[in-house]
């Protein structure tokens, strides 16, 4: 529990929600990006960080700070600690300086109170950076040169100003107690941060912020007579004004700071802890200070010494807290792998210390929990797979749809869809048919995840198919033998559809639908599962070319090997490849199979589609991974160039924040289920269809991923993503002697690896140490069998998916030579 | 878009999303309960409201609306309106009065820039209450007596000081304009108000508040000389100090307010407009006002004059936001008729006038707008249905669910599940092993709804009695024949789980298992779908007595009448039933069935638990409807005291918000799935998989609901919900000549009305009539054939359900004596 000192009118600010989860710690993500492949060095837990925020400016928030660091650092204190303070912007300055008066203040503390003690303190306030014109203040008016403030910013930058104090008996020795306090930037007036860089200069960017603040944290405070880091280091860092105000790049505190272990928010004024201790209920502890002397001449000595004992709480507090902390995280492994049954794992296979324990998730990078060298680390990981391809959010969308799916919690909660509207469903639904539906679609139909969404349109295109076909509706009347009519589905071998029963008999037989998995489905001799599964050629990139290789179905003699090799995708993808020899045989073999029955590149998808729809047999796109940008455009019916009568989406649908699906409808589909009986309508829900929070989160991501003000990736010319992953690299992947094939398409890159028998397919453990590797190398990996793949978000900029590349082709390179040695 | 005056920092409060939103209209779900059986007459749209708010005190909200004020009022404006200023809540008076300074500002604008023109003013201010201290102090310290302010507080209510101001040429005509001006409640101490009451008394409850605000908001501003309401009125609610700042009671401003339609905030300071607009983007127009004169004597006049170009263009704003606001109301129902596909809806039945549109919801009432005599109304409703039995939050639980759910979307959006643990999934995992799943079950497997719950809850259960029958997993190996071992599920006829295929397979043939509904329904001569369904008892309460139905199967000529027939539903739920010779027949029955095949009150699904378990046949409850205190009980299990295999979570257990389900197991279970190879594995999972928005919303209401301090309605001893309906409402429902029967059991009250053939049944429209009245009194009843039911939430108040029960007893009633006479 974060604890709270004496307050006003504490905001119930959304950040402020950390206020009662104390332990948040989040890694800056844009720090990241500008790291070098090597993964980012973390923050250590071991020592705990603080972060002072405050409601406002002037309620004390130094105050708290420099009380808590005489607690921490007086020789009565239970937990031999050193204290670092850090102040990341200060204004005003040099008049003031808050790491000055804490340092001044505890140094004082000290000698007029622990000055007989046999222990010492060493105290140092240092200045990293200044503006010209705080500088000059601070040197006597010696630069004081304000018509040069602009070109001088250079040198106004690494001040250097420091002061330090001992006070102790004799001679410095092991054990000493350390407070070391750093300003990082300074600015001469009293205002905003990024007002006083617009009159002073210094313009300072959250990136270089995070990162000079992560490496003032890194310190050892070690020394001469270091005692060898047995002391605990406390490190805190205090905001400037209030938690929205903002920084000196304009970005808010709240969003500046995403590195905070735990925050205390303090005010002060009326007496008024007795509400607020009601109002906060069990939320905080709230501790009272004594009240502050009014006179400003008073040098407060006496008034930290009359809260010491409350100050000794709050550190008690904030200690207990940090450890409770910890605790939990060594817990959560184990607990984990006893209270949860993880889809798709075979626990047995999970030791406890795979485990990965995510601490936050910042845009595309999650924090993880881990032991390294016996320290308490929170380090960067890429999230490779997109935890299962949901995820689109940088940073900057994470925060907007904390907004919005906020307001969507205050004003709607959840309301009932059926017969009803509201604005977050009816703009959801305006943009759905404005954007992956457009042209076609006219028809939306929400529910939760992709498995249902895909039998919902199985359902839909029953129906448009019986009624397309005059196949009675009162069929089954005819007895037990009446349901000889069989409505079965034409689909691609290989696809995945969701595992709900019926949307697994979409599906041709692999390890999910085995009896063992699934004792339903279908299996006789014609046919498996309820489909009739056509072979579809597969493209994909190998020493550098892009290919297509065709089962043998698809096989003729009059084929020539250059009719399967293209110099880029866009070849691949091309319309005029409708023409071609291979497609002449997609045409026959589609033909042939339906006309066998009463029926995949893309080319094959494309006649595929017009074969069918030419049949009047209803088609279903389902778009549940393939949509919102994740191949490049903002549907794979896009890609394709051809529309379906009913299409699925899912996963990025919401942005990747929380579950819900939508399948879309012509017009002609719809109509199959009007009539005068409510028994013809499509008798199918869920309890949140069309929730307020997923359609309001959706809402806001539709727009943000094709808007190019907040997605830089988004070619609005052509209407598609900018090439992701770069040319060359990729290329270079292809010729790796390890890897079998490549495929590159949008947000998704994936590696195939050179592997035989058991090595290849689902279940396969071929690639376990290179994904063990990867992760070290903080890219979060889930291979499927011997395919590893990398997907980032709609968002991300090429120049971090190339670092991601790079480390991907050096443990590639390193596995393939490992193997060529075996 | 609600404009934004001047404001250095302006704070990012999730309450503050409303911004962006400016057409926020929610009522309060408290004045709603203190209301009388009619329906409380809502809010009128047709004028506009608007709610002031500040990030802090004195940051200029009175200037602001005096301002709009004189802008409004001037005889230049384009829109002939009256204007209504109502501060709620004034401390510091009457020394501070901020409607005396809006009546007195404006008046004095008026009479010096007006003054020649043709039109007048009047102009009134009016203090409702006050306190004896303030009232003492405005009176002269007549009344000025401080010992006895505790015992005097009535006497200082009901001040009615009054002062009226005429400006204009000639007698009061129509057309003049006309400025109310309110205080509803004053202190004399300019301190916080709720530390003001502490002081001076005059408590005030928030639903008095509310209540006299929404009398005030409902003033005509008529008189004599009216011109019948042509004019658009303009209604502003000044709060005091900030968002966030406490009120009377010490609820916090934004949560007493919920009644706004749009909210301004403001700020002034440094002049840092350019940093804010880029800052806010297109979100908002921000409108900069010329400084304000520092000199306290200044008259402020010359600084009116000079922003009425600014004060102009927020009205326009202000205006043409709330006019484009009820015009998208109006589209609304058009809108959603012709994009939406509405779940489980004949859209044929539904014509746009029969759409309702929500504006927003509280706890368990919607807000819908609708057009009643030519006015816009927003008009509160009971959300009867639940939402489809989703909704459990009272208004303070949904307030917290959004800090809640925005900490968790700001801290982990949504990341990757298996293998993984974060801090949401596992607190949600432990709640429910010791809440649910306490005493039987070990594992958690999350997935999004609860058909696939129940899907999964299958796969579990397939395995599970394969393995402990030897059926070997290989077994379809042995060809196209093989597959005649099919694995069936014993089921209740009548009963629902879900809407997926293969969820629709366990269930009997109904309207929802058609051929047109389900084309791979399975209809065999000896069973249909996948299972074997038992004919359950019903019980039910009719002329007052609580029966017993049993069906033709469990019928025996011994058994006599008395033994179906109790004093209370306690009687027919005890375990000493279970000897009884009705009990006996249960066992008989389906051991019989059982044995038969190779195989529902509550003592049939004991015995079936018992028979089931003893073969080794694994039990699965399906608790998506009834876990979570829907029955009075955190779960069926309970209610019935027996223990399932397998069971499956949804709709309440996130409180109500977003979509997520679990599927429990017991360790026996979960075991079956162990081996060496991931193809043992349960290959079943959904993208969002426990996802942390949706696990951090179902810890939270898991606690709420069996906390006494946060759910009055929780008895701990017992361990169950206190009864919501009233026995003796509910007894006079049940005789009622047009009732069947009704069951009343938990937060559910259900009653069947006596109908013949057509008029039964799920697509029955025989209670349409029926149904419309009711939502006219303010229940919002989604019938079910000629079955009505009403769905608290766990944490209504009796009270309210007595209410609401009075209503639908007249109604029914009514419906009743139609009956007779036809």
């Amino acid at each position: 529990m974060a604890p709270l000192l004496r307050a006003t009118s504490f905001p119930r600010h959304s950040r402020l929600h950390h206020l009662r989860f104390p332990l948040l710690l989040l890694l800056p993500s844009r720090s990241l990006r500008s790291a070098a492949p090597v993964a980012a060095p973390g923050l250590d837990l071991t020592n705990p960080t603080y972060v002072v925020w405050g409601c406002n400016t002037g309620v004390g928030k130094t105050l708290v700070s420099a009380g808590l660091a005489a607690s921490v650092l007086s020789p009565c204190s239970t937990d031999p600690s050193a204290f670092l303070y850090l102040k990341p912007v200060q204004t005003g300055f040099p008049c003031d300086s808050d790491s000055r008066f804490v340092c001044r203040k505890v140094s004082a503390l000290f000698r007029r109170y622990e000055g007989g003690s046999l222990s010492g303190l060493l105290a140092s306030d240092h200045v990293l950076n200044a503006s010209r014109a705080a500088a000059g203040e601070l040197l006597g008016g010696r630069l004081e040169q304000p018509d040069e403030a602009e070109e001088g910013d250079a040198a106004s930058r690494g001040l250097c100003m420091y002061e330090e104090t001992r006070i102790g008996m004799g001679e410095a020795k092991e054990g000493e107690s350390k407070l070391v306090c750093k300003t990082l930037f300074g600015w001469k007036e009293g205002i905003s941060p990024h007002l006083a860089v617009k009159r002073e200069g210094m313009p300072v960017e959250d990136s270089s912020l995070r990162e000079l603040l992560g490496r003032c944290l890194g310190l050892s405070l070690g020394g001469g007579g270091d005692d060898g880091g047995k002391k605990r280091i406390w490190r805190v860092i205090e905001t400037a004004g209030g938690v929205a105000s903002p920084g000196p790049s304009g970005t808010l505190q709240c969003d500046l700071y995403r590195i905070a272990d735990e925050i205390i928010p303090k005010d002060q004024g009326l007496s008024n802890e007795v509400s607020l201790q009601s109002y906060l209920r069990s939320r905080l502890p709230v501790l009272v200070l004594p009240p502050i002397p009014g006179d400003p001449l008073n040098n407060l000595l006496d008034w930290f010494y009359e809260s010491r004992q409350t100050f000794s709480s709050l550190q008690d507090i904030m200690l207990s807290a940090h450890i409770k902390r910890i605790q939990r995280l060594h817990d959560m492994p184990r607990k984990a792998g006893s209270l949860f049954w993880w889809p798709f794992t075979q626990h047995k296979l999970v030791p406890e210390k795979m485990v990965t324990v995510i601490d936050s998730r910042c845009g595309e990078n999650f924090a993880i929990h881990k032991v390294l060298n016996d320290q308490e680390m929170i380090i960067p990981q890429f999230d490779a797979c997109a935890s299962w391809w949901t995820q689109g959010p940088d940073s900057t969308l994470q925060i907007e749809l904390v907004k919005d799916i906020g307001y969507s919690v205050a004003r709607y909660g959840h309301v009932m869809f059926p017969e009803n509207v509201y604005e977050p469903a009816l703009q959801c639904a305006e943009l759905l048919l404005d954007g992956v539906g457009k042209g076609w679609a006219s028809r939306t139909f929400f529910s939760d995840n992709g498995s249902t969404a895909v039998e919902i349109a199985l359902k839909m295109a029953f129906r448009k198919y019986t009624s397309d076909h005059g196949i009675h509706a009162d069929f089954h009347k005819l007895g037990p033998k009446g349901s000889c009519t069989e409505l079965r589905v034409l689909a691609l071998s290989g696809s995945y559809h969701g595992d709900t029963l019926g949307a697994m008999e979409a599906q041709a037989p692999s390890s999910y639908t085995s009896f063992i998995q699934q004792p339903w489905y279908q299996l006789l001799a014609m046919y498996s599962g309820r489909g009739l599964f056509l072979d579809p050629p597969e493209c994909f990139i190998s020493n550098e070319i892009w290919s297509l290789s065709l089962p043998d179905c698809l096989w003729t003699n009059h084929l020539k090997p250059e009719d399967t090799r293209f110099s880029s995708c866009a070849e691949l993808f091309c319309p005029s490849r409708d023409t071609s020899a291979v497609a002449e045989n997609y045409a026959n073999y589609i033909s042939k199979q339906l006309s066998d029955f009463a029926a995949s590149s893309c080319s094959i998808q494309r006649i595929l589609v017009w074969e069918c729809q030419s049949r009047k047999i209803p088609v279903i796109f389902d778009e549940v991974f393939s949509g919102f940008w994740r191949l490049g455009r903002e549907s794979a019916a896009e890609l394709l160039g051809c529309q379906p009568d009913v299409a699925c989406f899912g996963k990025l649908l919401t942005g990747g924040v929380v579950p819900l699906a939508v399948t879309l409808a012509t017009e002609s589909v719809f109509e199959a289920f009007q009539g005068d009986s409510k028994l013809l309508a499509l008798l199918h829900g869920h309890s949140y269809s069309a929730h307020a929070v997923g359609c309001a989160s959706a809402a806001k991501a539709i727009r943000w991923f094709k808007d190019p003000n907040t997605n830089a990736n988004f070619d609005i010319e052509r209407k598609m993503l900018k090439e992701l992953w770069d040319v060359k690299l990729v290329h270079g992947l292809s010729s790796l002697p390890a890897v079998q094939r490549v495929v590159v398409l949008g947000t998704l890159l994936a590696v195939e690896l050179k592997a035989d028998g058991c090595d290849t397919g689902y279940a396969s453990l071929y690639t376990s140490s290179l994904v063990q590797q990867l992760r070290a190398d903080g890219l979060y990996i889930r291979p499927l069998g011997n395919v590893i793949y990398l997907m980032c978000s709609p968002c991300t900029s090429p120049h971090f998916c190339s670092q991601q590349l790079c480390k991907l082709h050096q443990r590639i390179y390193e596995f393939s030579e490992r193997r060529g040695k075996e």
